[in-house]
């Protein structure tokens, strides 16, 4: 009998941990330095709130949701995506009561059932923000500042910002149409995957990654050409303030993708996705994607508001980032190995002082020889040892070793004095 | 068409989540001055491990997992408890062949079927913290040092610690059969829900709330009247450790508690809980809990393992403590107000230098008059206003207006000026 942590889910284990906490701590400075505020949803969510807002065609909700019922019968699926549970938490709290527009973001679990692949994982983590109650150019703007910020504070060198508008309601379905109009002369042409895409949704034929249906699409209709006055404006607008504000940012080119449109149904106007220019093999896609969703929340039940946001995922962000330029500090400052019994009690005092003024203090285990609890200090890699046996007690007076260079340092056996000592010697 | 949070479940909205990020800060700050390193596992795991790990007896297994397959036919369950997925995960890892101790601690969410109430949720989340390989009792009073530390740091005054020792299998044995052959007589007096107790697992009547079970209680064989040698050894030792360590906590009073049984079977020897002392009506029971479980590493698959660990609920804590004592900070520190499309993609740009210098900046949206954007920033209380027209930009000067006071500070408009000023200005 051997347990595994199951298929598509792996454990964050002490070796990482430290890298995936600072990157949450970037994540959440940034957001907050944009005056967004922290949200948490549950882990799961009733099915139908997907099936509404995600959308019965897309294949989050077809194929790769883990839906369950709970022991009352209640239809539960694990979130598969942010967005959706934001919407449906700012309806339930009336947030669309609180001064618009209101900003939001979170950094949580998903949970999508796909093949597992590098940085794809059945249980993946993302960080997102969402903007309520403002439709202006400059709110999605804001959305893109804010992630190219994250990602050049993570240390990510080369991006590539891909932009489009797919317009409001009416204007894509006059661009569906005549999308559809170029493809049903060549339906027979597109493989097979495409010709299901077809009949489902056409308009995600342009997700395709086969070249055959990629040569068709150069010529195709473009959403752009169909768009409505005001998602016109909106779009001019955008480019405008992306065009002045990118600038800021070093080796991040614009790059208006007219065949870029989203996998879920919610979106509307600007759509966008941000991709590392130096890619390897190992990150062959987007990190962090978004746009504007003008319509779910009224669609999911709440009142008419404007919204925009963006998810990223931080398994996939891990793979595209130098662990060395993050900043991790992971030592014990001393560790303390006591000769007896009773030395251990008066060490394990001092310890706790010692913690209480922010050390990282290794109380040592008595189960093991004086020789591997030395040994022990050196594996865990401490700055300071400290051996405490009944003459140190009763003299008041101890050594403290510093395992990088071997001195030995003689001072008083006090808290304060040991908490001076190690602080001051890096 | 109304969707809400699933029953059990609920939302940490901004007003709460500050505070909840700021109990987490303190379980890692103090897990990591013990030298404990962080590990996250999967929010479910093979259905499998919970039934060998904490017992097909148990409440936990038997009436309140999440269970349900996954679209491969894999039997899954949604995380009830920490210890048995962080065993997992050490075991899946190799962790048995790193220098011992192994110090893990968690922070997560868990998942129980119980009838919602107060502080009990069925999605709820636990810090915890785990000790492998360390089989003295020196370690079970560094978790239990650790634990009241982490209390006393969120504020709560008046502590109990309950301990009580149930040996190892075979005393426990003893102790069963004792304890069985004492109630036997008198089962036909038990209550219906403790009799059932009986002829599942005995040893859990000691868990009723039922006042005649409890009078029936008091003249029971006790755990510790069984401990075999190395049991009784061991708890002395503890005694003795905790009867000297305590006095440097205020307010914690020691309580050895026959009847102290934990609900999961893994338990051998220490087992221990926390409640504050004074209870008021709406935190009736533990905050945090835990004990010794030497066999559960080998019983679920691992090499012969000591260990010992706590799990405390963030929900039941949030309930104990003042939120005045927790030190937050929320604020916004300027808000920027444009009054042309091209002001704002100046002021834009002077946004994000102040960001990069950790200020929280709040760029007005353009979509609102400018009476209705300066609400906006007393609404989100901001600490200082700043609005920026075509003649500001002209003449590089502006008014930064302190809004507690409403003065009015001229200064460049230069993002080094205002980061000096704003941050001088409390």
């Amino acid at each position: 009998m051997k347990f595994k942590a199951p298929r598509g889910t792996s454990d964050h284990i002490p070796e990482m941990i430290n890298n995936w906490n600072e990157v949450e701590r970037i994540a959440r400075e940034t957001a907050k330095s944009f005056g967004y505020q922290e949200i948490s949803t549950p882990i799961f969510e009733q099915t139908g709130l997907f099936k509404r807002a995600v959308g019965e065609g897309t294949d989050v909700v077809q194929k790769e949701m883990y839906n369950f019922k709970d022991l009352g019968g209640n239809e539960l699926t694990l979130r598969p995506e942010g967005t959706a549970p934001v919407c449906r938490a700012f309806i339930e709290h009336g947030m669309h009561n609180m001064p618009y527009p209101v900003r939001l973001f979170y950094i949580e679990p998903m949970f999508r059932h796909e093949r597992p692949q590098s940085g794809r994982m059945r249980q993946h983590h993302q960080f997102g923000v969402e903007i309520f109650g403002d439709s202006s150019p400059e709110s999605d703007s804001e959305i893109i500042i804010l992630a190219l910020t994250y990602l050049k504070k993570l240390g990510l060198k080369d991006l590539k910002l891909k932009i489009n508008s797919i317009g409001n309601k009416e204007s894509r379905e006059f661009f569906k149409k005549s999308f559809m109009n170029y493809f049903i002369s060549k339906k027979n042409d597109l493989p097979e995957i495409d010709k299901k895409k077809f009949d489902i949704n056409p308009i995600r034929i342009l997700d395709s990654k086969e070249k055959v249906t990629k040569k068709m699409i150069i010529d195709s209709p473009k959403p752009i050409d169909f768009l409505d006055k005001e998602s016109l404006i909106h779009w001019n607008g955008l480019q405008k303030i992306l065009n002045s504000s990118i600038k800021k940012f070093e080796n991040v080119t614009l790059d208006i993708d007219h065949s870029l449109v989203r996998g879920l149904d919610y979106y509307s106007k600007t759509v966008f996705e941000i991709e590392p220019n130096d890619q390897s093999e190992k990150s062959q896609s987007s990190v962090l994607s978004g746009g504007r969703y003008d319509n779910l929340v009224s669609f999911i039940g709440g009142p008419e508001t404007p919204a925009a946001g963006f998810g990223s995922g931080i398994e996939r962000i891990m793979l595209s980032i130098d662990d060395n330029s993050l900043n991790i500090n992971n030592l014990t400052d001393l560790t303390v190995i006591s000769l007896s019994d009773q030395a251990w009690i008066e060490s394990n005092l001092l310890c706790n002082e010692l913690r209480n003024r922010n050390l990282v203090i290794v109380n040592s285990s008595r189960d093991k020889s004086l020789k591997s609890q030395m040994r022990y200090a050196n594996q865990i890699k401490s700055r300071f040892l400290m051996v405490v046996g009944d003459n140190e007690i009763e003299s008041k007076k101890i050594e403290l070793k510093k395992l990088s260079t071997g001195e030995n340092i003689k001072i008083k056996l006090d808290a304060e004095e040991i908490f001076l000592k190690v602080r001051s010697n890096g």
